[in-house]
Parts: C-alpha cells; sequence; structure tokens
C-alpha cells in the first residue's frame, strides 16, 4: 500500500498553477497572485502568474497529451516538455542572454516554469507592426551559431554527443515537422489550407518534380542527419524581441538535425514578413538576412580556429565546406518554409493578414515563386540575393 | 534481503560455458560436451561447445569489457552483446538465410548462444587460399540491399525507426572506427603500423590536403547520418562461406549509419584481397565487386517500387538520387578502409601475409595509391572501373 500520493499528469488550472508556484518557493505562500491563461493553446497550456503588489511575475508552462489544432486526434508525447526545459538549459549555458531562465522542470506533470519576457514583444507581432528590431540577427546569429557550434562533434567528443543525440529523440514533434513541413503542401493533401484562388499555383507546384526532389532529399537530411541540436522551429513567433533584446523559447521540436534547418527557417520568417510589406519598407528584412549570415560564419569560425576538438578541423578546405554547406541547407529549408506557411496547415499573420484580397494573393504567389525557386538553386543564392528575388 | 543469487557479469570459462548451455536446456543435463575457447580474443570470449557423440554442436560468445588489443586501457562497453544480439535478430527477420540463428542472450552477462557455422570457412581466409565463392556478391547484394532498405525511413513509419536509432546508439564502438578508420591513419598518430620502407609514401598521403579533405567529409558523415542500420564491420573476416553459403556473423559495431558505409567496407575487402593476388587471379574479384553493386541495385529498386512509405518515392529521380549518393559514399569509404587496413592499427592478413618483401610492399603502395584515388575521385569511379584502378 503506498503512504505517498503519487503524482499524476493533470492539466494545471489558474488555481492549481498558482499552488505549484508557491509550493516551490518561487512565491511565498501568503503572496496575492493571479494567474492568466495565454497560450495560443494548439500544444500547450500558459500560466501567466504575477503579484501585482510587487510586479514579480513567471511562467508556467504545461504541454497537453495531444495537438489541439487538429482535436484530440493527434496525440503528442509529453516528453516534449522535458526537451523544451533541458533544451533551454542546454542553449543557457552557451548563450544565457538569449533565453529565458528556467527556475523548474516537473517531467510527470510536463511543467516548466520560466521567466516572464512579457516586456517584449513576439517578434513576428512587431514586424507585422512595422518594426526593425536592429539588433534581432546580429543576435540571432550569434545565437545560432553557437549552439550549432557547440552541441556538434567539433566542441563535444563524439562519445559523450552520442548520449546527447539519443537524449533528443524526439519522434512525435519531429512527426509535425515530417508531415506538415516536408511532405503535406507538396501533395494533394487534406491538411492543406489556401484560397480557391491560388489553386492553379498550387497544382503547378505539384506538378514539379524538380521542385519535389529538392523537398524529398531535404525531408531525408531532417529525417536521418544528427549534426547538432537544433531549435525546430525557430520561426519569429518563437523570439521575443525589442530594440536591445533578442530571447529564443519555445524549442520543445528540439532535436538533433541539420546544421543549416533553424538558420533556413528564421531566414524564411524574415522573408515571409518582407514579402507582406510595401517594397520601400523591405530592406530592413533583406538586411537582417545577411547580417545573420555574416554573424553566423564569423562567430563560428572563430569557435571553429579556438576550440575545434577536431583534428581534420587545421585544414581550412574543411571549414569551408561546412559552412558551405550549412548556407545550401539553409537556402533549401527556407524554401520549404515560405512554402508550407502558403499553403500548408499552419500559415503566418504576415501574409495572411493582408486585408486587400488582390496584395495577399500577390503576397502568396510571391511566396509560392520564391519558395520554389530556393530550392531548385540552392547551390547559386547567396545571402545579398534575397532582395533581389522579390522583384 | 535478497532470497535469489543476483546475477553479475563474470566472463566465462570452458566450464561454466558448458553449464550455461545446459542450463539453458540447449543441451540436455547428462550430455557429455566438449568447450574450447576459439576467440582471436581482441574483444570477445568465443566457446566452440560440442557433443562429440551427437556432432551437435554451438558457439557461446561473450563480450569482454575492455579491448585486448591495445591492453585493458581501452574500455569497451558491454552493451556491445545486446546491440549484436539484436542486429542479428533483426537481420534475421529480413534475410534469415545469410544469418546464424540466435538461440539465447544475456543483456548481464553479454553472452549470446548461436549457431556453429564452422562447417564453413572466413571468407578472408578461404580468398587467401585461392577461393572464388561464386555466390558471395549476389548474396552479400542482397543481404546489403535488403537490411539498408527495411531498416531505413522508406520502409519504416520515421517515428518508429527513431525508436531503433536510439537502442542502435553504439558509442563504444563507433569511437574505434572513428579513430581507428578515420582519423589515426590521416595523421602521424602513435597507433598507426607500417614498414618503414613505406614512411616515404606515408609522409605523403599525411601531407595531402585534398586526401584528407574527403576523409574529414566521410568521418562527419559516419559521425552524423543516420539513414540506416549497418552492420559496421563487414570485411571478409565477418563472412562465412562455401560454394553455397554466405553467413555473416559479429555485428558488435552495429548503428545506424551511412547507407553506403558496408557495402564500401565489403568492396575495400574484395580489393585487398585482389591487390594481394597475381594479376591473372584477379578477374573473379572485380566481378564480385560488379556483382555486388549490380545486385544490391535491382534488389534495392525492387524494395523501392513495391514497399516504399516515403510518398515522395514515386519520383524516379529520388531513388536514383539515393542510389548514386549510396554509391559515392561506398567508395569513398571503401578508400578509407583499404589505407586503414594497409598503415593504421588493424591490417589484413592478406597484404600482410605476403611473404616476399618486394611483393608485400609493391602491394602496400598500391593500396595507398588507389585508397587515395578512390577518397578523390569519388563521384567518377563505378564498379566496373576497379579492375583498370589496379593496372
Amino acid at each position: 500500500m503506498p503512504t505517498t500520493k503519487e503524482i499524476v499528469y493533470t492539466p494545471l488550472t489558474e488555481i492549481t498553477a498558482i499552488k505549484l508556484v508557491k509550493k516551490l518557493n518561487l512565491f511565498s505562500e501568503t503572496e496575492a497572485l493571479t494567474a492568466r491563461e495565454i497560450g495560443d493553446g494548439n500544444l500547450n497550456l500558459v500560466f501567466h502568474i504575477t503579484n501585482a503588489k510587487t510586479n514579480e511575475s513567471m511562467i508556467v508552462k504545461q504541454a497537453l497529451p495531444y495537438a489541439k489544432v487538429v482535436g484530440e486526434s493527434w496525440p503528442l508525447s509529453l516528453k516534449r516538455a522535458t526537451i523544451e526545459s533541458n533544451a533551454l538549459k542546454q542553449f543557457g549555458e552557451f548563450v544565457p542572454e538569449f533565453i529565458p531562465d528556467v527556475y523548474h522542470h516537473d517531467e510527470t506533470l510536463a511543467v516548466t516554469v520560466m521567466e516572464d519576457l512579457s516586456h517584449l514583444t513576439i517578434a513576428r507581432t512587431g514586424l507585422i507592426n512595422g518594426e526593425t528590431y536592429p539588433l534581432i540577427s546580429e543576435h540571432i546569429g550569434t545565437f545560432l551559431a553557437n549552439i550549432a557550434f557547440k552541441t556538434s562533434d567539433f566542441a563535444i567528443k563524439p562519445q559523450e554527443k552520442k548520449g546527447l543525440v539519443a537524449q533528443y529523440i524526439n519522434p512525435d514533434l519531429c512527426n509535425i515537422t515530417e508531415e506538415l513541413v516536408f511532405t503535406d503542401p507538396f501533395f494533394n493533401y487534406d491538411t492543406n489550407e489556401f484560397e480557391e484562388t491560388l489553386q492553379r499555383d498550387v497544382e503547378d507546384l505539384w506538378a514539379d518534380e524538380a521542385v519535389k526532389l529538392e523537398a524529398a532529399k531535404l525531408k531525408q537530411k531532417f529525417l536521418t542527419s544528427s549534426q547538432t541540436l537544433v531549435h525546430g522551429d525557430l520561426h519569429t513567433g518563437s523570439i521575443f524581441a525589442n530594440e536591445q533584446w533578442t530571447k529564443v523559447i519555445d524549442p520543445e521540436f528540439a532535436f538533433y538535425g541539420p546544421f543549416g534547418f533553424d538558420l533556413g527557417h528564421f531566414i524564411a520568417n524574415l522573408l515571409l514578413n518582407a514579402i507582406s510589406r510595401e517594397e520601400n519598407n523591405r530592406p530592413p528584412l533583406f538586411e537582417h538576412i545577411v547580417r545573420t549570415w555574416k554573424v553566423y560564419t564569423n562567430t563560428w569560425t572563430a569557435l571553429w580556429n579556438e576550440t575545434n576538438v577536431e583534428p581534420f578541423a587545421e585544414n581550412t578546405n574543411y571549414l569551408e565546406y561546412i559552412l558551405e554547406q550549412t548556407w545550401i541547407d539553409a537556402v533549401g529549408y527556407a524554401g520549404c518554409e515560405v512554402i508550407r506557411r502558403t499553403i500548408g496547415l499552419a500559415h503566418v499573420a504576415d501574409i495572411d493578414g493582408i486585408e486587400d484580397g488582390e496584395k495577399r494573393l500577390h503576397a502568396q504567389r510571391t511566396a509560392l515563386r520564391v519558395g520554389r525557386y530556393l530550392l531548385t538553386h540552392q547551390n547559386e543564392i547567396k545571402a545579398v540575393d534575397f532582395q533581389e528575388l522579390l522583384k
């Protein structure tokens, strides 16, 4: 007969979320707290806990055992909450300035308690409202190069790194990407979502075997390459920002994947925002793309030269090869992301939010055209070419 | 207080090996058995158990917790025995005709009891003695294509396959390959072994940055690509054969790796045997290389067309792309294997056994030259070109 009550998974309410942070001594028992559920509700519950008197606040995030976006029929392992918490801690070791502090994680409840970042804005929202976030590319370039290098075989002895690969195996969340990013948008599948006016453009894509071959190769690499710990879902909705700060959140899709994956997703989402803007407002986005890659290569190169554990790293052609492959993959992944955000299940507000139907259709057509071009010209496109592509 | 004796790992002796097979009811308690330790003793104990009266026999293989080849200072996880046993069972599901039957596995003792294949000969020994094994390429091509396809994302749903990737993570044994195949032979490291007469050729290799770049890329792929369950050490010493039969043993290096890895190692070892022969005795080896690849592609293509779970598989260019990459990687891995078997820690008897010093030196020089050529011409060399390379 058990003498202690076994903890079982139960979804939190506003009341039990407050009880939890008090029990953890993150707030004292006597404080008057309020809790508000602020999640978009697709995969998680997110409670914003505040003490109105002291202005202290934090976030309680809990994974749900299913994806609400398609009903309860798409079950999702709760293990992703532990993966997210581990990834945040891992990233925090290398680049704490770009990550929320993690105060507590409970594997059974699939709960993480972390720093409240609500003084910042979700970058997607800010960019849609015309913000430019002058430091975002400097920060994300630094973040990505540090994470990519420091969790790879170039920084960690392979025997140790293989333990991390196992720890971050994330079948359920990877499956979402495999289907919704790399498969469904390229076929006439029910999950796709697009306006009727786009039908002919979409059918053109479905018939384009050259584009589909490149998507297949990129999917294959996503399925089989464990180069580095990737965030896995680094769009502008996973970034909090203001003029001075940039914070990356929500790495529940984290797993060991290709070097260029996160980079491609970040670039694609800058590009989608650029596509949604009038031409004269686009330059800051193009500058961000160029700067992200420049900062990434500089940061990566410095780490490579100063800290590499791989004997072959003395060969400078090897450094060039790795950076070149990273970029080529990033261009390809950007292409897939731009396409699936236009015709797949999950769109972006940047483009869907364009009120004028003609302009929206034009933006969607541009996105499809550019996405296809990126896929079939991965080896040619440089960071400075994106501006030209949108003309 | 425990009431049953806890089993702890203890190396078996001939007496305890016999006790074990009787306890398992593989032989009856009253049978008169003899046991003989026949392992080469590098990594494992191997007992040949026989009932002289009935002629029944089997093999008891036990992993040692260290690699004897470099003393007890290179500790090796016993988990590899379970990986080996799981891989044999997995292979046996797909191609039982090419695998010994597994009767029993004990994880704690790191013991596998399996079919005795001593009516066959180790292929390396046979080839050195002038055997040609007419069916070996047909069999190994069939074996490799089946294993490679049926454990990949083309046959298994990715969510399920990721579980297998985790199960077969094999850090200690992969580390041996990472160091002794992909690193040490390309640098002036103490583990290397070669005759003084070869010094200048070896220094040429160490100074060849083009070759080292290709080795670095192949090592990277070995470290990060989880395309399929590979045997991991498929040289001709891991194959039992006669005129009719071919049996693959010893997959303790098994892990999820690149499609072309095993294929490259098998080809390299056929090539090393060809190099050791007089020119007029070489054609059967070249025919085996051509036939292995032909059977591999035919078998793979049939599986692809009939059983593929990947929607993009309908694109025939994708099939071509995968086969092309498999071959290019195989040529590269063959190059690494030929080089490391000539100047690394573990040589092959095919070449080291050449008694005439001049001829041996010539063979070693040929091996180094061909190995380097394979690495720098991976994209050009076809299966039919190997004969020409040795001229």
